[in-house]
């Protein structure tokens, strides 16, 4: 069973498919914003339309709309203004469980179909949704661009792809014969429908709200079900454009719009009602622990794909280019100010010190290098402000000024000022040293730009760590610098055994806090900070269920 | 990466592959005990080797041996006085951690490949388990055989090629270079490795010990993890032969024979101090709906595939073959006592009664004539005798007693002696009628020989009704009986809506409680009566993750 959007979009799913399974480099949608690629006026037009949601209703048309909610505050100190629809959760659900029986007759094909029509109309939008997410978060044009467009609906693109695979291996309908002997065989027709497990709803987070967000929410809407996105209180807007779009298309195509909805709940009371609530079978979350183990704790009629706290490690044993080295890791850990769930915070250094292409350098050489290489870096302000962005939250920035306090500082973090936002709280990272009995600093997570160069009895000991810390508070990337293979290869062990992706000597144009569609796993899905990979077959298989019928014929 | 098992049985597994995505008839393994299938002596052989186990200590030669422990009482009364090795938890689970490394490292073909090998092997003890799954759970010799030994062999193989088929989608590298413009591409190697979650604990049933069993101990196997299986207390012995030979087939292929160990713990709490285990990361659950939802609320770091309590319902709406439908009916009320997760305790026939191919009768009609049908089939001893086997357990022989009184009995439960088996419980099933109304009656799982013919008002109460059971009790059978296309158009969107397989005019060879490997799905996994299917990509999916790592070339 066809249907016009997925002959539409047939090339582009079958080379997602393909892509997944080969895990070459392969993108859907361009990630540099280019008047070439998305066309002279894209820039100017998605800024535009950015700001006509400013100081506004957002409207969206759906069910139970009982109030008006805003409140985002930019962290670039813009003034935002826009006001979302405050709905009755019971109305949300119902009207997306009447909405499902719909979705899941147009069948697998339709569904795929329409998921890539939707993306292909958001990578449109790319610009606007860009300054949407830049404006919300703090981030930095550049990266607000990539991961806020491109690079989310290339994610996006992957859960539907790893969705189309699974759907599309099973048969619509068989003929079961079974011999009897001498005797005529048994025959049955049976048919098998895929039918979602009901209403999935995607909790975003603060500083990627559609990156975090699409791979739940399309892996939820390919395999059936019907979506409600909670999007962080802060991060509205670039959560209400996609639901708004995702409806639109919808309706173009005959499906009832209320199938997804856009939920800005009075209070965290009605989020939590509503992932309590018995139709909720599934839900997506990036965010805190308290959240999440409370999610995981209370909301047993769901299955869960979190991503929480994690403390990523880099073990530092030699390196045969040294400069190369700190150059990538001051860009590491001076993107978006460390506020990624994939930046490293323990550099796990042996006390000894390492060997590197310059000599051996002490382990208080690489610590004075790796400031000093950070503050290099970010030594032309036009850069610095481009890669740091701004900081997200209040919390974050009484962070950074408590956490000078927990071990020597290496390098201060200091205030930036942008002139383009003299309201932006711009700050550089801070980098501590310590030692590795002292846990309390650096094996808790310290979202922000703190990390700490951990002095460690040896390299094995460094491994030994590393491999701890992600069994123990979870970890989504770690990494290792090293000549030794036998050092690389007991690293390796060491994150299988912990199941954490590594990256090594990663000294280039690639960085430990960046994973690529189709080709990375975002995390292993299987540490304290993640349950779920984006994606994988574990992503998607459990979002539907098959019903089946049969009869003699 | 291949490996010689693979190589050996890879014809086996792309037949396997095919027939899950075809989902027409296949089988690997023939379900006839014939000794043209199985080898002159096989019968002979098979049996001697059951009565060699009696009497004695099952060795085993596991990690942590402590005592020995038996106390199997046959539903046929016969003495099995069988001994099996108590273990210390910890060490079993020490044991399996340990030797999780080297069935990772062989990789998913290996793993695979020895699976079948596994598989081959325990059909070559087809006759041995068979006896010791009749001499334990009671089910008839035929029923023993057939899903005792090729029927879960089959399903065994049936999740090994989900496994397969899910684990060589993930490429075990690849090369990813990414254009940079002008510039050189970025390049970057990368390795994908596929490693279990932890440890599998897989907890038998006493009615099915190896075909409720196979599934989730061949998806954890194949997929890299660690399994201990934990059989029903009545029903060892089919586990600990299946345990004895995957350690010994393991061991053939270098891999450490503790990777699989039989748990037979000398409490309840033992068994739960292992279910709660930090390192047991998968739970596969057969049972009743105490431990199941105990194990759901107290077992959150271990995925839960959970098969607990339901009530199987048919709507009788019309029917253009009354007699055959009465017949296909009473065999599915005898089979094996009811003792069966599939078996129909539910009958909703509406008050008006029903139209058939012998005129309109009326609901007492039917009640009278599915009780005329019942004692008809059960006539001849030895048919009734091969068919109903034995009564497993004290408690369902107390629930048929205490039935008869819930309300008016159609057909009484007569007690019948089997010659070969003086010791044995038989008992035919009891029939009663009720109204819908009478929810206590026949909403409440009452496993074992006992249904009800309940009096809905109509055809369309009765579907509704069926779908409400469905979502509040739980099912993984549904059937209908009628001959109008709306009712079954009805029954169908009533079923897909409540999640349950359905069966519609059933009067052949084929009956509502048998599932077919490797074409039907057994239970849609989204009810309550069952958190999981057999098998689909979701029973696999979850049991392992992709641990990756990368590097510049």
């Amino acid at each position: 069973m066809s249907h016009p959007m997925f002959e539409k979009h047939r090339a582009t799913l079958e080379a997602a498919v393909n892509a997944i399974h080969q895990r070459g480099y392969w993108s859907a949608y361009s990630e540099m914003p280019s008047p070439k690629v998305y066309g002279e006026n894209a820039p100017a037009d998605g800024k535009q339309a950015f700001e006509a949601h400013l100081g506004k209703r957002f409207e969206l048309g759906q069910a139970g709309e009982k109030a008006w909610l805003g409140g985002e505050n930019s962290p670039y100190g813009v003034a935002l203004g826009v006001e979302y629809p405050v709905c009755e959760p019971q109305a949300l659900i119902d009207a997306g469980l009447a909405a499902m029986d719909g979705w899941q007759r147009i069948g697998a094909a339709g569904r795929a179909g329409i998921c890539v029509e939707i993306l292909d109309r958001l990578n449109r939008q790319s610009f606007e949704i860009a300054h949407a997410v830049m404006m919300t978060t703090g981030q930095g044009w550049m990266m607000a661009f990539q991961a806020g467009s491109p690079h989310a609906q290339d994610r996006g693109l992957e859960a539907v792809a790893y969705a189309w695979r699974e759907m599309s291996f099973v048969p619509t309908e068989a003929t079961w014969e079974k011999p009897q002997g001498k005797n005529p065989p048994l025959v049955m027709k049976k048919h098998f429908e895929i039918v979602g497990r009901g209403v999935a709803l995607v909790v975003g987070c603060a500083t990627f709200p559609t990156w975090n967000t699409y791979p739940g929410l399309f892996a939820a809407l390919a395999t059936g079900n019907a979506v409600i996105v909670k999007p962080h209180g802060n991060a509205i807007l670039p959560a209400a454009i996609t639901v708004r779009t995702i409806r639109t298309v919808l309706a173009e195509n005959g499906i009832d719009p209320n199938l997804v909805s856009l939920l800005v709940p009075e209070s965290d009371a009605v989020t939590r009602e509503v992932a309590t609530h018995p139709e909720v079978r599934s839900i997506d979350f990036t965010g805190g622990n308290a959240f999440g183990d409370w999610l995981r704790d209370n909301c047993r009629q769901a299955q869960l794909y979190a991503e929480q706290a994690g403390v990523n490690s880099i073990v530092i044993d030699s390196t045969d280019a040294y400069k190369a080295m700190l150059k990538n890791l001051a860009f590491t850990l001076s993107l978006y100010s460390g506020q990624m769930c994939t930046t490293s915070q323990a550099l796990l250094v042996p006390a000894g010190g390492i060997d590197t292409d310059e000599g051996h350098k002490s382990f208080d050489e690489v610590c004075a290098d790796l400031a000093a290489a950070t503050e290099g870096f970010l030594g032309k302000p036009e850069v610095a402000l481009a890669v740091l962005g701004a900081v997200q939250s209040l919390a974050t920035l009484a962070r950074i000024d408590d956490a000078a306090a927990l071990s020597r500082v290496v390098l201060a973090s200091k205030k930036l000022d942008n002139p383009d936002f003299p309201k932006a709280e711009v700050r550089t990272p801070l980098i501590l040293a310590c030692d590795a009995s002292d846990e309390t600093a650096y094996m808790e997570e310290r979202f922000g730009p703190i990390s700490f160069v951990v002095r460690t009895p040896d390299t094995a000991a460094a491994i030994a760590r590393a491999g701890r810390i992600v069994r123990e508070r979870g970890a989504l990337t770690a990494a290792i610098y090293s000549t030794r293979p036998e050092v690389i290869a007991a690293m390796t062990r060491a994150t299988m055994n912990a199941k954490v992706a590594l990256s090594i000597n990663l000294t280039g144009g690639v960085f430990v806090n960046q994973s690529a569609a189709f080709s990375d796993f975002h995390g292993s899905g299987a540490n304290p900070a993640a349950s779920a990979s984006y994606a994988d077959a574990a992503f998607v298989a459990s979002r539907y269920c098959v019903v089946q019928r049969r009869y003699h014929v």
